[in-house]
C-alpha cells in the first residue's frame, strides 16, 4: 500500500519550527511528545527526545533505537546529531541546551508531565528560564502536506473498500466483536498497518453508547449497527463511521437515520477554508436540534485527523479555531437513545477553498441489501 | 475468553487509595489517568476524571459515557457519583473538592501535563493546596489480585497457543509484516481482545533492532526471526519474545542463541520474592558479559506487567525495586549484532515466595521443526 505514496517534507519542518521560537519567546525548544518527534524526524520508535536550537537539532535516544533512528532520520533527509544514551536524555538535552548556549528553555507543555517539569525545574535547567510551549508543533501539523494527504486519503480507502467487503456479513447473525475483528483483518489484508483504533461496532440498545466497545451481542434483525472505524497508513488515520439498518428496524429508527443523514450532510456542505469550526457543529446541531433531539447529540461535531485520530482543530460549539484550507476534519453528528439505540454518520475531509474534498467515500445507504 | 474468568476484587481499591492519603499528605486526589481510573472504577472508556476524598468519589466523564459509566461501575460494585459534563470536568472536580472541604489536592504529577497543572494552581483550586502525588495508584497496581493473574495468564496462554499455531508458517517464506497478521489474528481467534502492543517480528540484520517494526522483508533461510507479541484480555497483557532460527544460520548466531536462552533461564532462576530487580537483571547481564556481548544487550531485563504493557517494577541494572509475591514482571534479555541479526527471549513470570510461577510457556526450543 504505501509503496508509491509520495514523499512527505519532512526535513523543512525544523526549519519552520524555530520560526516560531521569537513567539514562543524561547531559544531551544524540547520536544518530548513522539508524535512530534516523529512528524519532526520521521522517527517511528517509542523513546526518543529532541533538543531544536537555532544552531541545529540534537536526538537523543537509547540502545534499543541504535540502528533505526540512524536510518529513519537519514530516509527523511533530517539534519539531526543523534546520541544514544543509557539513562536520563533529559539531563543529556538540558546539558546540551546550556552549551548550545541557550537561556530560555521550552518545554512542550500540554505533554510534559508535572514530574517532568519539576525535575527540569529542579534539577536540571540550573538558572536558565524554563518556559511552557503550547501547541508549538500542533500549529504547524495543523496544515497537511501533499504527502501527508495522499496517506490520509489511502488510509480512507482503505476503510471503504474493507466495510464494502465485510459489510454483507452483517446478515449472518455475528457478534459485535467477530464483525469488528472481520473488519479488522479486512483492513490489515488491504494494507493497513493497523487499526487507527480500536473498532466501535455497536448494535440495538448498544447503540446509544457512543463510544462502545463491540461485546458478544448477536446482531439481529431490527438493529441498528454503528460502525466507527480507520485504517492506519504509514503513521497517518482514517476515521469514518457508518450506521446500517439490520432489516426492519421500524419508524422511530429509520427517522433517526434521516435526520443523522440530513445533519451531517449539512456539516460537510457547510466545511471550507475561512469557515469557524464552531459553525460547521452549528450546521449540524440545527438539524438535530429541529427534530427535537438535541439533548441526544451527546458529542462535538469532530476533530482534526493525522498522525493522530484526534488532533487539532476541535468542531465543536465551543471552537474557536477557523478552519484552513490543507487542513483534515471529521464531521460526525449522532443521536443516541437510550434503549432504541443510536445513529452516527461521519465523514473525514479535506478542507480546500470554497467547500472540502470528502476523503472517506463509503455509501451511506443505511439499508443492507 | 473472558466469560470463566474470576472476578476482580475492584471495589476495595479506593478504600485501600485513601488509606494512604496522609503518606500522600493529601485530603482529596485527582485521579486523570485512565488506566488508573479503570483500576479504580472498571469504567474502561477514554474520557474520565475521579475525584477521590475521605467523604466518597466523585465520577466525572461526557455524554459519549452516559450508559456505559453507569454499567461499569456498578458492574464493578464500585460506590461512586456519576456526573455527566459537557465541558471543563475539572473544575467541576474542582469545586467537588472544595465542597468536600478538601484542603490539600493532590494529583496525578506523573501523568497530568504542566499545562494541565498550570490551570489547577491558577484558575481552580483557588487558595487550596496542589499537592504532586507519584505511584499513588500505581503503587496498588503492583500487587496482582487473583482475578488479575487470571486474565494475564489467560493472555499468556492465548499467546503460546497462537504461535503454536502459526509458527510453522514461517518455513513458507513469508514478510515480517505477514507473519505479524498472522499471528495477530490468531490471537484474537483464540479470544483475545487485541493485540498486547504492536507486534515485533525482525528477521535476519532486523533483528538486531530490539523494537523493528515488521516490513515487507522476506523471512528466508538462515535468518534469526525475534517475535516479540502479546496478547489483551480484559485489559490486562501478556509480553513473550521467542527467536526462531530459520533452517541453517550457522554458528555465531547458535551461539547467541545459546548465550541468551542461558541468560534468560539465569534471570527467571534469581526471581523470587525478596530479591532486588538489579539482582535479577545482573543475573542476565553476566552471562551475557562472560559471553563477550555485554555491549550488545541494549535494553534492561524487564518491567512489570498488568494494565500497562509497561509498569512498575522495572526491572534492570538501576532499578530501586524489590521483587515481592504476586507481582508480574517480564525477563527478556537479549543480543544485537548489527548486521549478522538479535536474539531475545522473554517470559512473563507471576513472582512467589521462593521462586516464581512462569505464565508463558511456548517452548523456546529455537529451531524450527
Amino acid at each position: 500500500m504505501t509503496v508509491d505514496l509520495p514523499p512527505m517534507d519532512v526535513a523543512t519542518r525544523l526549519v519552520r519550527l524555530v520560526e516560531t521560537f521569537d513567539d514562543l519567546g524561547c531559544d531551544a525548544l524540547v520536544v518530548s511528545h513522539l508524535t512530534n518527534v516523529r512528524y519532526l524526524t520521521g522517527f517511528t520508535g517509542s523513546a526518543a527526545l529532541l533538543l531544536v536550537t537555532h544552531g541545529g537539532t540534537l536526538f537523543v535516544t537509547d540502545g534499543r533505537y541504535r540502528d533505526r533512528s540512524a536510518e529513519e532520520l537519514a530516509a527523511a533527509g533530517v539534519d539531526a546529531e543523534i546520541r544514544i544514551v543509557a539513562a536520563e536524555p533529559d539531563a543529556v538535552v538540558a546539558e546540551a541546551a546550556a552549551a548550545a548556549g541557550a537561556r530560555r528553555i521550552a518545554l512542550e507543555a500540554a505533554h510534559v508531565s508535572w514530574s517532568a517539569q519539576r525535575r527540569w525545574a529542579g534539577e536540571l535547567v540550573g538558572d536558565l528560564d524554563l518556559i511552557p510551549a503550547d501547541g508549538a508543533v500542533e500549529r504547524l501539523r495543523l496544515l497537511k502536506d501533499a504527502g501527508e494527504v495522499a496517506r490520509i486519503r489511502a488510509a480512507c480507502a482503505i476503510a471503504d473498500a474493507a466495510l464494502g467487503n465485510v459489510r454483507p456479513q452483517l446478515l449472518e447473525r455475528p457478534t459485535e466483536s467477530a464483525f469488528a475483528a472481520a473488519l479488522d483483518a479486512e483492513m490489515r489484508a488491504l494494507g493497513a498497518a493497523d487499526v487507527s483504533f480500536e473498532t466501535i461496532v455497536a448494535a440495538g440498545p448498544n447503540g446509544a453508547k457512543p463510544h462502545h466497545t463491540p461485546s458478544d451481542r448477536v446482531i439481529v434483525e431490527g438493529d441498528l449497527v454503528v460502525i466507527d472505524f480507520g485504517a492506519l497508513v504509514d503513521g497517518y488515520h482514517s476515521d469514518m463511521t457508518r450506521t446500517v439498518a439490520v432489516g426492519e428496524v421500524g419508524e422511530e429508527r429509520m427517522r433517526m437515520l434521516d435526520v443523522v443523514l440530513e445533519a451531517q450532510a449539512a456539516g460537510v456542505s457547510a466545511v471550507h477554508a475561512g469557515v469557524d469550526a464552531a459553525v460547521v457543529d452549528q450546521a449540524c446541531r440545527q438539524v438535530i436540534d429541529d427534530a427535537g433531539w438535541g439533548e441526544a447529540f451527546l458529542h462535538s461535531t469532530g476533530h482534526g485527523v493525522g498522525l493522530d485520530i484526534h488532533e487539532e482543530p476541535r468542531v465543536g460549539a465551543r471552537s474557536t479555531a477557523t478552519l484552513d484550507a490543507d487542513q483534515v476534519v471529521t464531521v460526525e453528528p449522532g443521536v443516541y437513545l437510550s434503549g432504541l439505540g443510536g445513529v452516527r454518520i461521519e465523514d473525514t475531509v479535506l478542507v480546500v477553498e470554497g467547500g472540502c474534498d470528502r476523503l472517506t467515500l463509503a455509501p451511506k445507504d443505511p439499508i443492507l441489501a
